[in-house]
C-alpha cells in the first residue's frame, strides 16, 4: 500500500495503489520507450492506442451500445451544466430538471441562461434528504435532467424514470460504481475524479441520434459532434488524466468489472450505515431508500461529540470525512478504490468512540454525585 | 537523464527531467504525507498552497502587474478561441484579428460565431512565412487578437503593436520562453503543454479592468470573472497539471528565470538556423526576421533526401521532428526544457548527413561514368 491513510475524500479521491505505481512509472519512463507520458505527443501512435483502449474499456465496463459515442472532454461537470442546454435546449422548448441537491441546483442555474427551464420536482423542502419521484413532464420537453448521485447530500437514485423524452444524467459521483442500463439515457456525463481517474477529464456517453438532433453551429469546444468526429482529439486532450483513467479501468476490469465492484460497494455501504444506525451517537442524514453507496452523510447527535470524533479520526489517519460546509457533520466517501479495510477501521473507531463517550459520561456522572 | 531520447516534439513536449522525477514521486506519495497528489482534495490546505504558489511564480517570472489576474482554466487555447469573443465582442463592435497561421485561422473561425470579425492583415499569401505588420484598426474595435508564435509555420512576433484598443494574445507556444511586457496586453492566454506543464491546463493573464468591462451574464465556466473571484477553483481544477506546472516554474526560476532561459533559447535557435542556412541540403521556411525560436521549420531541397534524413534521425533517437501535415518537411521544437546538447546532436547529424549524401552522389557519379 502506498497510501498509509484512509482516504474517505469526496473527490479528487482515492485510486488503487497499483494504478498510482503504474502512473508514477509512466511519468518517469513510459513503456520503457525513453519518454515520459507527460512529454508524448497526443498525435503519436502510442497515445492514440491509449485513447482508443480507454474508450473500449468504457464501452465494455458499462455495456455501451454501438449507437452511443464515448467522448473525453475537459472542464468537469460544471462545463456540462451549460454545454447540455447550449446543445439541446431549443427555442420554444423546455428543459426539465430534478432538483435533488447542490449540484443539480448549479446545473439548473446554468441552464436558465439558455432558455426555459422547469424544476419538475425538488427535495429542497427536506434539505435534499430524498429523491422525489412524483412528477410529470409537460409537452415540448427538450430533455429531462437528473443527478444520479448527490455527492454533498449523500442520496442516490436507484431507479431511473422511463419517460418519452431524452434523459440526461450527471453521473459524476457514481459512474462505474454500479450496473446501469445506458439505454435508459440519451446523454450521460461525469467528471472523472471519483471512480474514473484524476481530475481534469470529463466523460460523456451520448446516443448518436441525440447528438444528431443538434442542428445549429456551435463553438467547436462546446459541440459534442466535434468531439465525436475527431475521436476526442480536436485539440490536445488531457493526456495524463486519460492515461491514468485507462489504468484505473483496467484495474476495474481485473476486479471483475462493475458487477463485482457493485457488490463490494454494497458491502462497504451496508457496514457503515449499519454502524451509524446502531451507534447511539450518530444519525444518518439521507432517507433509507435513497442512501448513497458512494457518499455516506451523517451527523453526531451532539455537536461537541462530533468535533471530538473528527479529531480522533484524524489522529488515526482518516482524511476527507468532514461534511460539506452547507451540510455539516460527516461525509464519508466509499468510492471503488476504497478498500473494505478502511470502512472496517472507521466502524471499529466509531464503536470505540461510543464506549469512550459512555465511560466519560459515567465518570462525569459519578463525579457529579460524589 | 530520464529521457534517453531527443524530444523535439511540438507539444505536449519535453519537460525537465528533475520535474518528471518530482512529479513521479508525488504520484506515489506527495510530500511524504501518505497520499498521492492524484487523490488529494483540491480544497485541502496543501493544494491551496500549490495553486497560490503557482500563481505567484507566474507573476514573478513574467513580472505581472498587480492590476492583472492570473487564472487557471481547462480546454486549451481552442476554448479561448470562443471564450474571448463571448466575453469581449460586444454587439455593434468589431474584433480584429491578425491572420498569421493555422491557429490564428482557427481563432478567427470561432470568433465569427459571435459577431463581426475583421482580418486586418494576413500572411496567407506566402504560406504564413512572415508576420504582417502593416495594418490599421477601424473605429469601434473591441480588441485586436494576435498569435505571438505560430507553432506550425515556425514564425514568431518579436515586436507587439502599440495600439489604442485592447490587445489579446495567444502565447501558447512561446510563453515563458522570453521576456515580455505584460502591460502590452489586456489578455494573454496559453495552453500549458509547451513551456508551462502537462496538457490539460490553460493559463490566462488578464487586466482586471478589461475583465470588468464585461457586463453580461455568461455561463460560469466561460466567465473569466468567475475564475478570478474563485481563485480558479469554482469547480475542481486540473490538480496534477497545476502541480507539475508549479514544479516546472520552480525549475525555470532556478535556471535564472525567463531572462536567462531566453539567452539559452536564442543560442539553441541560432545554432540550428545556422546549420540550416549552411547545409546545402536544407532550406528554412520562415522569413529571417520572423524565425521562431520555439519551432524551427525547414525542408530538404530534395524530397527523397528528406525522407532519408527523417529515417536517420529517428534511428538516432530523435523524436517529434516531422513537420505538420499541412506544411510538410521538418519542425524541430526548441522549448525551454530541451537541452542545448539535443540541438548540438541534431546539428552534428545534419552535417554528417550532408557528407553521406555527398559521398553517395560521388559514388553514383563514378558509377555512371565508369
Amino acid at each position: 500500500m502506498i497510501s498509509k491513510k484512509h482516504n474517505f475524500g469526496a473527490g479528487p479521491c482515492i485510486l488503487p495503489s497499483t494504478v498510482m505505481e503504474q502512473a508514477a512509472q509512466a511519468v518517469l519512463d513510459w513503456n520503457s520507450n525513453g519518454l515520459s507520458i507527460l512529454e508524448v505527443s497526443h498525435r503519436s501512435v502510442e497515445f492514440e492506442s491509449v485513447i482508443t483502449k480507454t474508450q473500449l474499456l468504457v464501452r465494455e465496463l458499462l455495456n455501451v451500445p454501438d449507437s452511443y459515442s464515448v467522448l473525453f472532454l475537459q472542464g468537469g461537470a460544471s462545463t456540462q451544466f451549460s454545454m447540455v442546454p447550449l446543445n439541446f435546449l431549443k427555442k420554444g422548448r423546455k428543459a426539465c430538471y430534478l432538483d435533488t441537491g447542490y449540484f443539480a441546483k448549479k446545473a439548473i442555474k446554468e441552464a436558465r441562461l439558455f432558455g426555459d427551464v422547469e424544476i419538475v420536482a425538488s427535495s429542497r423542502d427536506k434539505a435534499y434528504c430524498y429523491i422525489p419521484d412524483n412528477y410529470e413532464l409537460s409537452h415540448g420537453t427538450a430533455y429531462l435532467h437528473l443527478t444520479s448521485n448527490n455527492t454533498i447530500e449523500g442520496t442516490e437514485m436507484f431507479a431511473f424514470p422511463k419517460v418519452a423524452v431524452p434523459v440526461v444524467c450527471d453521473m459524476s459521483s457514481d459512474i462505474f460504481s454500479r450496473e446501469i442500463n445506458v439505454r435508459d439515457f440519451d446523454l450521460i456525463y461525469a467528471g472523472a475524479q471519483k471512480n474514473m481517474g484524476p481530475a481534469g477529464l470529463t466523460l460523456v456517453i451520448a446516443k448518436n441520434s441525440f447528438l444528431d438532433s443538434v442542428n445549429c453551429e456551435l463553438p467547436s469546444m462546446s459541440d459534442y459532434r466535434i468531439y465525436r468526429d475527431n475521436n476526442s482529439m480536436f485539440n490536445t486532450p488531457p493526456v495524463f488524466s486519460i492515461y491514468v483513467s485507462m489504468l484505473n479501468l483496467i484495474w476495474l476490469k481485473e476486479m471483475g468489472g462493475v458487477k463485482e465492484i457493485e457488490k463490494l460497494n454494497i458491502s462497504k455501504a451496508r457496514l457503515l450505515y449499519g454502524e451509524i444506525d446502531r451507534n447511539s451517537l450518530f444519525d444518518g442524514l439521507a432517507n433509507l431508500a435513497h442512501r448513497s453507496r458512494m457518499n455516506v452523510t451523517f451527523r453526531a447527535k451532539d455537536e461537541r461529540t462530533g468535533a471530538a470524533f473528527f479529531e480522533l479520526a484524524s489522529e488515526r489517519g482518516m482524511v476527507g470525512i468532514r461534511g460539506y460546509r452547507t451540510v455539516g457533520g460527516f461525509r464519508v466517501s466509499l468510492y471503488n478504490a476504497l478498500p473494505l479495510e478502511s470502512v472496517e477501521a472507521l466502524v471499529v473507531l466509531m464503536r470505540e468512540f461510543e464506549q469512550m463517550v459512555a465511560c466519560a459520561n459515567t465518570v462525569s456522572h459519578l463525579e457529579s454525585v460524589r
